[in-house]
This record gives C-alpha cells, structure tokens and sequence, in this order.
C-alpha cells in the first residue's frame, strides 16, 4: 500500500472511527417523530393516496425551500419527468443536462420522449458550467421563431437542467443570465440539493420548476419520494393533476381529461417525511460539522482536496467529496479498493451519461471538465451521525 | 322518491346498518401485524431500495398467486406499464384493451407510446369477450409475418389485455384461444382482483406476464404499490432491472445498459404489504360474506341484479355490483344521488374509456355491451369489515 492509500485510510478512520463491521455511505437516521407520525398514519387507515400528512408535507416543504407551492411525488425521477413536460418538453426535442450527473437525470428527459444533450460541468460546483454552456450554444445553436434549435440535428432545445451535485449549488446567476440570453427554461434537479442555498435562496426554486428526491440515500427520506417545486400557481395544479390520473373533482363521476400518471406519493410515506423534515436543521447541523472535519483533515494531505461549497452558496453536504489533484481511474479505483476493504463504504462519482451505451448516441459539448472529474471525485462516508464518531 | 330508490337503500341499509355518519365504498383494514412490521422496519433504517421486506413481499406473492415470480414495484400503473414494455410492446403499436377500464390501463398503454384499441365486454364477466373478440379480429386485422395489423390503420397489435373487473375473472380460456389464435401476447390487468381464480388458477398468471395493485382501495394495500407476476424467469430478471434504473451490480460502478425506470416498491410499503399478506385469506372470507348479504337481498328485488362470480370461477369481491335491468343514465344516477345522500358511499362503473377526450380519437370495435353496462353498474361498499355489519 502506497503513502497516498495510507494517508487517505487513516484521515477515513480518524474522522470516522473504526468501522464496526462496517460505515455506509449515507443512512438514514429515524430518531424523531418517525414512529408516532407512521403509527398515526396506519391507525387513520388513510395509508394511499388520500390523506393529511401529503397535504401537511408539501406544506412544510413550500415553507422550507421558499417555493409557493410543493407537490409531493413518488419518487425524483417521476418528479422530473413531470417537470419536465410541464416545462414544454415535447418528445423528439433536446434538453442540456449535465453528463457528470446520476442515470436518472438522463432517464427523466428520455421518459418525456426527448433526447439528453451533455453540457460539460465546472471544477467549483461540480455542476454545469454557464460560461462554457454560453459559449457552446452559442456554436451549435440557432434562434428562430420556432426556439432554440440544435443547427447539427435540426432538434429543437427546450430546456435546461442544472443539477446541484452532492449538495453543491450551481452558479445560479451565470446560469440564469445564459438560459434568459436564449429563452431556455430552467428545471433544476435538486434531487441531491434538500437544504443547500444559492445567495441565501434554496436550490429547485430559481428555474421555472425544481425537483427533490426523498430517497433512502438521501439528507431526508420517505422510503421513496420526490417533490416538484414551483412559485407558479398554475404549473403546481398541473404538476398535482398530471400525477393523480388527471381526474376531475366529482362526488362519482369518472372523468380524466389527459394522459396522465399515478405519481402521487402516498400518505405512509409522507408521515415518514413530515417526521423528517422536523429534524433537517438538526441534521444539516452534523453533516456541516461532519465536513469540517473532513476539510480539515485533508486540508494538510498530498494529493487529495475536499470539495468545498462554492462561493456564496450553503451546501447540505450530502455527500462529501474528495478530489484526487492528478485525475487517475487507477489511484481512484485503489483508494476506493482500500476503502471498501478496510470497511468504509466510498465510491467514485457517476460514470459520465454520454458514455451509457442507451445514452453514447446522444449529443454532447466537450467536455473536458467532466471526464477530468470522473477519474478524480470520491465520496465518503457522510451520514449527519458520523459527525464527532471519530473523537 | 320512487319505490326503487327506496328499495335499493332499504337494502343497502338492511346489509350495511346506519351509516355513522359514512360508509366508504372501500377501506383498509390494519388488524394484523402492520405496526409491528412497520416499526421494525423503521427501526433497521432500510425503508428504500434496499430491504428484505421487499424480498419477502415478492416471495408471498409468488407463492399466494402461484406465479413463479413475482416482483414488487411502485404502483399497478407502473406494474402494467413495463408489462406492456416486456411483451414487446412498441411506440406507435396499438394495444388491444376492454372500453370498460379504469383509465390506468389505457394510460400504461400511452406510457409505452402505443395506442389503445378499445374492445367490447361480456355481461357475464364485466370483462373482454373472447368471442366478440375474435370476430373483431377476423374483420379488421391482418396476418403477415410482421405480425398482427389493424388493416385500417396500418399499425401492429402488439397485445391484448383482460382485465378482471371488480375482481370477476375474465373468460380466459377462450380468450387464450383467440389470443393464440392471432399469436397475440396476453397481459393480464389483475389490479383488480388478487385473490381472484378462474378454474382454480390465480388472475395475473395466465398470460405471459400479469400486474396487481395495493392502492388504498384494494384487497390489500402498501399505501401504494403493485406488482409484476410471470412463470418466466428471464422477463422476471428484465422486470427487476427495468425498475431498478438498470443498473449492473458492482461494489462502487455506476454501470447501466439500457432506458430505466425508478419503480421498485420501498422496504417501507412492502412491510406494510407483508402484514396485509398475511390477512387476506380472512379478508377475502369476509367480502365473500358480505357478497352473499348482497346477493340475498337484492335477489328478490325488482329492477335490479346483483353481480355474481363467473362459472368457474372464484371472484375475490373487490367491488360488489348491482346492475339495473333497464340501463339508464337518469335512474343509476338517482340510485347513486340517493345512496351518496344516505352517507353510503356508491359509484358508478367507469365512464368508457374511448369517450374521455385523450382517448377519443383511439380505435374501438362495436361496444353495444360495454355501453349498456356503462349506464347500468353501480359499486357498493364493500370492505371485508362490513360483513354482518346490518345485523
């Protein structure tokens, strides 16, 4: 074993302890009102579609995040999907989404019948980069009546999706300032981004429409869930009509008036995510603590940075990320060899979109950035529980 | 009010008792071991993907229905969905569906681009009518070695979809004729009737693949859910992986090789699941009671009938259903008034699926039957716990 794979096992144990037999990634924590929201829920019998605690959790999270209106989905692909068509995606158009970013990014635009374009992503937020995205369209795209078109493949571009990784706000304000120069609508993936603020404002609420995830890997979770986030009063009625069948209001009467989806999140696992949300600040709390403590560690360390928020930004932390400073799939696959041997579950970040063999067709920028961080971005163990484990 | 208005809530109140102040048409029932599965669930952190509520759900089922796999996803929209996908189903394939259906079964065949071909029911089974059917088929489809085509409209049949109406089973031997006859897939929508047998075999496992649901107001419920079931171990693994983003199993790799879906049922859900499992033989022992309090009550009464299983078959009761001998919109929709006014919460069967607008301009064969039955079914309560209720 190398000074570097030492190095790095050691800075892992002394923040995190001995593993006993084993760190996750992520866990999910459920020492709060977990018990007594999901035993009220069962005991109401309202489990499904129906019930109090959907309704009081998109309540919560509007007043959280500061969007409007919050609807509670089933999952944050379902969400997207849906943010998606609601943004005017139509089947056959394109939408920019990162390549360095998780499958379902990807899987959302193509449940729409549109096809996923790779836009390159920046060393400090780890997401899209705007400078690069104005240059590029600015290359490849043509403005008509019609929109934005894609001048290689005739396609029209109908939106934009900045997906804040691990936690990381994007740079908002260049982002904003390229999608307004070429009126394409912004759906922000949030799935990753519960509690991370851009300028004080919190992530998914700065496009047309946002998205979170409530998945058991993430800062708070409802088994599965998602949420569409908008300030529109109009998209959100559409967002909640779209995702319950598209039936109209009537005491019997059976009446859709779309094609629509069963996307609702049911009433159990809203319980659970009402218990939840109750505890994110106490959460954030320990996983900003948790970071420090990594920061610190590998602040000293040769070869190795911990990804830090970016500038005017207030990360969730949800998974601490370091950045080998030479790019190399063959050092990052033997630290996380190291890691996962010694007990500390690590993994390196996603496996760029373009290269999916569903996805190799698709369009892409250049994309220097991203493949630079594919062989250097590895995430460690980041549960709000680890914080102080280590002392 | 008119004598039959009289007579048929006379009768509803002689089964069901006084109303205090509601009866709905269909409640779960948590008397089992929910909590205490719940809890323990909680209490093991693993509420999402991961579990092995998930594994043991599927396991019951596969054993319950008979199936040789069963596997557990998000919602019967969902299940039918990626049956649809897994049979062959393709964009711009038309897919061969009862009018009379809850719009789910149309919109699973949208969510495969496919366009759904409306097809008549039968009197006896309140589902497709093989016969009927078949001489559509002779008429409008055309042979080749491409397959099945609708001659007018130049697409692929790709399948046809019995659904179990309200729990009674379809004719399926006939209709595995016909469908063998056209080497027609067969997609069984059982959402509607886990429990249900036709000659002492399991709905859902006739055809290639068949779907269930556990939405609140089913048999049995996960707060959401459904599930796949198939005797074929390859389509059983494509379920699986199609559902789960199709990701390769690796200790750290983010590998996926095809277009997925976020889909599975959460730990959480199928725990709940496992306890409502456990209950159903009681569950159904008890509807099948309160069907017979039905049956007895409405058997003298003039105007209208009560719905009974299908010969050879054993109808799980899901929904009990009267049917007025004269179809009328005017008098079903007096009796629902009046039931609805009385605190006994009654509906009406689903408006046919060709006259919603989205479906309007989608194929359809005569549909003499399933209009007379639109204007003439009408759902009563029916959970298992008001079995000797009026008594």
């Amino acid at each position: 074993m190398d000074k570097i794979e030492q190095n790095f096992l050691h800075a892992l144990q002394t923040v995190l302890g001995q593993p006993n037999p084993f760190v996750p990634l992520h866990e999910p924590e459920f020492m709060g009102n977990e018990w007594e929201r999901v035993k009220d829920c069962l005991d109401s019998t309202f489990v499904s579609s129906i019930g109090k605690y959907v309704d009081h959790f998109e309540v919560m999270l509007a007043e959280y995040t500061g969007a409007k209106y919050a609807v509670a989905l089933v999952n944050g692909t379902a969400a997207l999907h849906i943010a998606l068509l609601l943004a005017g995606v139509k089947p056959g158009d394109e939408v920019l989404i990162p390549a360095l970013s998780f499958v379902a990014t990807a899987n959302a635009v193509s449940h729409c019948g549109a096809i996923p374009h790779f836009i390159d992503s920046e060393f400090e937020t780890l997401g899209i980069d705007p400078f690069a995205l104005n240059d590029y369209l600015n290359d490849f795209s043509l403005s008509s009546s019609e929109g934005l078109t894609n001048r290689f493949t005739g396609r029209r571009i109908a939106a934009v999706v900045p997906m804040h990784t691990y936690g990381h706000p994007v740079d908002m304000t260049s982002l904003l300032d390229v999608a307004n120069r070429y009126h394409l609508p912004v759906v922000e993936d949030a799935a990753e981004s519960l509690g991370s603020r851009y300028q004080g404002q919190h992530t998914g609420t700065f496009g047309r429409l946002g998205t979170l995830s409530f998945n058991g890997n993430k800062v708070i979770t409802t088994g599965g869930g998602g949420a569409i986030l908008t300030n529109d009063a109009e998209l959100a009625q559409q967002a909640k009509h779209l995702t319950t069948t598209a039936k109209h209001p009537h005491r019997w009467e059976f009446f859709h008036d779309a094609v629509a989806w069963n996307y609702r999140l049911p009433n159990l696992n809203a319980a659970l995510g009402c218990a939840q949300l109750e505890q994110l600040p106490d959460f954030l709390h320990r996983k900003r603590l948790l970071a420090q403590q990594y920061q610190e560690i590998y602040r000293e360390m040769e070869g190795i940075d911990f990804v830090v928020e970016p500038a005017n930004s207030q990360s969730n932390y949800w998974l601490n990320t370091l950045e080998l400073r030479q790019p190399s799939f063959e050092m990052r696959d033997r630290l996380l060899t190291a890691a996962n041997d010694a007990g500390y579950q690590c993994r390196p970040t996603w496996k760029l979109l373009h290269k999916l063999p569903m996805y190799a067709d698709c369009p892409h920028a250049p994309l220097p950035v991203a493949e630079q961080l594919e062989a250097s971005l590895i995430n460690v163990p980041s549960s709000a529980k680890l914080a102080g484990a280590g002392i």
